[in-house]
């Protein structure tokens, strides 16, 4: 690989995490339920800030996390993103560059400013997000730099950001552009999926036969497909994705590739502190293991053993060089 | 003490710490002393800033911190700084507000911008603060609710605010504004004692009686009163200040008060991250067990559990429950 070449190009949320924490009870009153994902409004997002308690705040964003952890790992990455020209928005760009990921997407003019997210870690180690996208669902096809998809190995596109019609559009050209190189084109399902005629969109692209690799969770698996057992996804997702990387947080993950499938315990975590993170960082091992030609079992341990760092600190960022922790 | 009563008020930066990780040959390279705070312009924290690694934003300043600490603990609590109208301000705001600091100074219009400090961390979890007071320095004592001041138990001043002339002559009004009511006057020295003729205007400040408790560790009272051996450092300032509380890092702390001298070693921790706040800190438990009627001995403890708890993390702002730490 020339030096001019990228190994991956994410397209996703450009977001700076608000991280606190609060009891069980906190979510109960607001009628938030655990562990799940939200779109909120910048007067709730304004609402929710008032209640909840002091916050540290890091770069966050699904796609933007998976390009520091690939980054980390030694990857070529770049990250395609909106920010606004605000405070918020320099600190994701900073973080975005600071790792070496290229990122030149320029910013708006707020408002909308920058886009955050409220995540509300319980003692369980469980996140609620409330996400306020603001900016970052302005992306438009516009952003997109042609020459730097077709340069990159794998395009990875976010499904939290699949939901607004100019940013989708964005992911989808970006995708043909990525196809018609004869590059590989990643997707990351998310809880999002549940919002409106998602589903049916993320369906249409993957029986379209336009994603190569697709990650998700045994819940958004189960939801795209409809089926219930794992065997019964894989069937049927089987022919329609080259890959399917099916995360299960402490049960650990499974993989299927044509006839092959492989199957992996979760890495040990001394402290589970905040979840927030794990697939974002699993998909970095998972493809920084593929990009240097590991086999399928070998990529599963790799995304297990970087989500098992993200895990034990807060933020979805990693804290260690994770190069030490994912020997690749 | 009627509902209506703060047991205490600080004035001090309004800082938002930006927190990064760095080998020491960055520190080195950039000419930087480990260990030591200096003051940047806005250009020079902007080329800083692009420098350094990845970072979290926590909340922060010297005087703020041992608000956050002060309330954590049960105190009724107040802080008086200057942010700007802008994100970071309403960050530091919020993270006031949301432990039960009364935080009343209107923003002011940026630019300025709110301050921040870049604070780097070694891997022997010392920290090298570069900090941009920004809209920090523009307090002035318009910003001073006299009402307020007087409700207050303790007015509590902190040595990095003291150098510009507008936030000096604010803090000197208050302590006037306390004295006059009968209120107790605690002061913190800081690194920034080196800048100028600040040692001078405190020790003036100090040699006219407005002290009534100096908190400071071992190299800024050996800086200020220009003595070596720490019994000779206490002699200079007996008579001077009622309280003398004086921190030595893992070697302990020592108080001395009128004929009476307490000297205590540090409290355990598990494994020091982040030195950040922890004299901050300190003095919010001393100031915790003092109002509560703890004798000297008891309030250098209460101070060395409280510094214990914020050096096992990054940041200088309480990850815990104070009170379980610390039992008041």
């Amino acid at each position: 690989m020339s030096s001019s070449r990228l190994d991956i190009v994410a397209i996703g949320d450009a977001i700076v995490d608000v991280i606190a924490t609060c009891d069980d009870s906190f979510l109960e009153a607001r009628g938030f339920e655990k562990g799940t994902m939200r779109l909120l409004s910048p007067a709730e997002a304004a609402d929710l800030y008032d209640a909840i308690g002091p916050a540290r705040e890091i770069s966050g964003g699904s796609a933007a996390n998976s390009m520091a952890g690939a980054a980390a790992l030694g990857l070529k990455a770049a990250f395609v993103g909106q920010v606004a020209d605000d405070q918020l928005g320099s600190i994701f760009a900073h973080d975005m560059r600071a790792l070496g990921v290229r990122f030149d997407t320029a910013p708006i003019a707020a408002p909308p400013p920058t886009g955050v997210c409220l995540i509300l870690v319980t003692p369980d180690a469980q996140r609620t997000m409330s996400t306020c996208p603001a900016a970052s669902h302005e992306l438009t096809a516009a952003a997109l730099d042609a020459e730097l998809i077709r340069s990159a190995e794998v395009t990875f596109l976010e499904g939290y950001l699949w939901g607004p019609e100019r940013p989708r559009e964005a992911m989808l050209q970006a995708a043909r552009i990525a196809r018609s190189a004869g590059r590989t084109v990643a997707f990351t399902l998310s809880e999002s999926l549940c919002i409106g005629d998602r589903r049916e969109g993320v369906l249409g692209m993957v029986e379209a036969g336009l994603v190569d690799i697709l990650f998700g969770n045994e819940h958004e698996v189960r939801h795209l497909t409809g089926c219930e057992a794992v065997p019964d996804c894989i069937e049927a997702l089987s022919g329609k994705v080259g890959t399917l990387v099916m995360t299960r947080g402490a049960e650990g993950s499974i993989a299927s590739q044509g006839g092959e499938r492989a199957d992996i315990p979760a890495a040990p975590v001394g402290k589970v502190v905040d979840t927030t993170g794990a697939g974002d960082l699993f998909a970095a091992g998972f493809l920084a293991a593929r990009l240097r030609g590991r086999g399928l079992e070998s990529c599963l341990q790799a995304g297990a053993l970087a989500a098992a760092e993200i895990i034990s600190h807060f933020g979805a960022r990693p804290e260690v060089d994770l190069r030490r922790v994912v020997n690749l």
